[in-house]
């Protein structure tokens, strides 16, 4: 009788809970348009547990290049469950001499942890000060967003790390490809930089830029 | 001749009005996608004032059940004006006796306001510090975004309320709903709420659980 | 034994959950600075349940002057817990006859519930098009950010409304407030809004205003 | 042979910049569906420069009307680029005796700079306060969202500013238009504004409005 | 020559950078008031990179507890850098049979790394739904904003984790501590639960409860 | 009598009108603390319309340096009444010949009005496309959040832009100044920027770097 009773809650709750359910999350529908927010959600009876769990970061990244170094992400494209939530993830792979040159995150601020070996990492403000450590396992460092930083392995051994972001596209821009690696004329890249003639076309041939 | 000078003011200017007069507003095409910011926008040229006017809270709800209790939402799904602004509410109708029980809304903060009868209402915070209160007619009470919070009715008479909210889809979790209405395990959900097998499995069985 | 293992847990998390507590809710400090993102916080330590629960909405408001109208406020001035979380509300008595002129809310979009008699209500969008109704208890409508509206008894009795809005602090400018209740020059009201000189001279002497 | 490693660098980080790219930025996809963060975006493949900027503001706008004045927006709906940044700009035409009445952006605050002749310009605070000055070339002044202000000539000659504004749609309500360019019924303009009903029906007729 | 001329670069300009530098960041200065937004900022110049870098997750959390779990908060006020940011992170410590209980965090969603050991970890939605995953090293998974969650070791060795959050304040709400360690009254908690009186006046005594 | 009554309202209605007011603006109190939001807010009773204005865009800046440019910033801490609103400016002047070197804004967008002369202004997106196209008179340029983007002058006299920015502290990093006008090691910016040892020390010895 008494269970009879409470069922009816489940009658009399039941419609407002599936109403009320929209946007406890947006599951990403990677076939749908973008918006400024985010893209399009998924219908949510579509969406499983598969759609917030991802295994991406199980393995090393490939650091068998000239770096060194390998930046494997896990945004919204990658974990549609992301999508809306305002949070991201990356791991960074450095074998002993990895460098992951000078980048910005346009859109998030950025979070370190290293989980293995040592890396010297650093950031450097509006006012050109520079913010530089030598982290170890368990240690943590914060990039604000938009700045310019960098992190380099610090030990004879491979470096693992893990990069919270701020957004769940939180956007990547390595320095020397932006400069080096398009089409942009030299004659402007010198103007922009202060670099010589040489220097700059040298970089464009090694990273794969013209003009 | 003034008055056809002026006419010139509308010709001029009305280009300019008709092109920035897009959001203003985004009511809610309910059948068109969903996105982190919401629903995408009806035609403005097929909006009417009964967009963002409902009449579906001019009525008490059914409290012929267990909790005494009735929650009737004016989200963007029931009220598609409120689509992209920030805003909701809705009606809550407590028999004498009425209990709603445990519950958080994950995306919005609440502010109720009693306008019948005598309501019993708390909010427990982070630091596990109890905030609770009898209201009557007239007056309001904050409970901060996702916390835990219930209201019951604290009179031999029927109490009616209404909660605003931060967000046009504010969500719903309600505590034993969230625990004992779907097919999570009982073991752990044992080991997670510390309640014993013969207490899970009883709520599990009324609330319609299964596993 | 089981006890006092458990209450291990309060050691081991305590600290963790009175950290975390910190903006669960930031109870405003209504002496210390305001800030663009609202007041600086009370100390969690001095803040009670009445920073959340307001009775200033019990009474009606005294509604015995020209536009038979009152309307009472509960921003973030009135009732400290709404500091930071996007919502607040206030009363509206219209007695037969009453009006509330028209005015915006410069920071917040606005949802009416008329809990007695009868109120037509409008807006204006920025394309002029004007959107209004006649309400009844119970019902809702909405009014989006910025847009000038106003709400007129439609009854021969006593009206009643709440109005929430999406932000602690929505802000309140009355049109003919804003245009007559002040020391700006009357040629410059007549050059911006193309009311004649005795018009705008006759308003400015009922309303307060020099120039 | 170092050539050789560094274009390695391409191959192992161009697939993250590509996926990374997403959210650099939102340019509009006009034919697409508005949300409330604004239009769906267009393929990054088949956006160019050409969607980042506009020619739009070279040429003065026609004051051929009894305002002297004309108004050019370059909003998201004018320039896509714009689409999710936050930002847009309007050019402003003041004839000798010009005019830009009363009005309100209802999504924006607006920073109005002065290039050419001599502008007063002011607005009015929910306080009623009036903040007026006269400006000239090189001059700025800032509008917060939502409030009512306007701008006249002040000088013998034509003048021209440029208004920015915080949001790509921060839309426009003239005063005069939202009251009288409309079919709102007269006696309710007269009821919400304590005009007489000459005044009403006089700036109604050469304004367009009827009722 | 060139090189007196380059300097002169920075006379010109260093002033413009030294004012555009405020908010890159806005270090917590944990003695100053708190707002809606986040601690008040600590001088620039007296910023060093120790505001940016913690050590304060190298080891494990003790897990000599009824829970066999540790949680380790890296919040703004453990890492002042992290202030206004939109992020932080904390480490999670599971002895074998260890449980984190059903919690929330009310102001921001998490994203899991396993970094050592299994963890089964679920959350359920609004609508009731029940997401649930067992994660070996490597994986991770979302918990969307303000939703009921919790993790278990799901392996016979100790386990770790770290948490990433979109706020830098996301708090933390342990269920079972809300209901029963502290002085609601045990008649409204089962009012508010469902469950009996001998069940709730356990937990009260085990946790720490009074009333 | 009529105007008694009607002055009736002005006492009804200013308590009001005189609490909402708060937050229509906040502007800065410079010698205050700063916060993520931005400053605290100067007191209403002494805020004046010189707040809001300002004339330090009226002169060219000086061009008689290297680059031949100058960049005068109107943000918050130059004019107060930006503080909150989203919103700032800068004056840009080039010279014949005059470059703004590669640079970032981390906290906002920018729209670029050129209002003399000639213009070649781009930028790089994360994708590494670039962006680029020869601005006159009248044309406006948006660049979007965070990414690399230059300004050189395009004709042979002077040219002067208006940069408007989606923030009232956008920030302002010059590439060069950040990777050679610092301590960073030499060893350091070659590892991470993938220039040779002669180019680092020769910019850093005419930038004033050190190390």
């Amino acid at each position: 009788m008494k269970m009879f009773h409470i069922l009816l809650i489940v009658c009399s709750l039941f419609t407002l809970s599936v109403h009320a359910a929209v946007q406890d999350f947006c599951v990403a529908d990677l076939k749908g348009p973008d918006t400024p927010s985010g893209y399009t959600c998924k219908p949510v009876a579509i969406v499983t547990v598969d759609d917030f769990v991802s295994t991406i970061l199980r393995g090393a990244g490939n650091t068998s290049n000239i770096i060194k170094a390998a930046v494997t992400p896990a945004f919204s494209s990658q974990l549609p469950g992301l999508n809306g939530l305002g949070l991201s993830i990356a791991r960074l792979d450095l074998a002993a001499g990895g460098v992951v040159p000078f980048h910005t995150h346009p859109s998030g601020s950025e979070l370190l942890l290293v989980t293995q070996g040592f890396i010297t990492a650093g950031f450097v403000s509006s006012a050109n000060t520079v913010y530089v450590k030598t982290l170890k396992k368990g240690d943590i460092m914060v990039f604000p967003q938009g700045l310019l930083h960098f992190q380099v392995n610090a030990g004879g051994i491979t470096a693992v790390a893990f990069a919270s972001f701020s957004s769940p596209t939180p956007g990547l821009q390595i320095l020397d490809f932006a400069l080096f690696a398009n089409d942009l004329p030299s004659k402007l890249v010198e103007a922009t930089t202060f670099l010589d003639d040489a220097t700059v076309k040298k970089l464009k041939a090694v990273l794969g830029g013209t003009g």
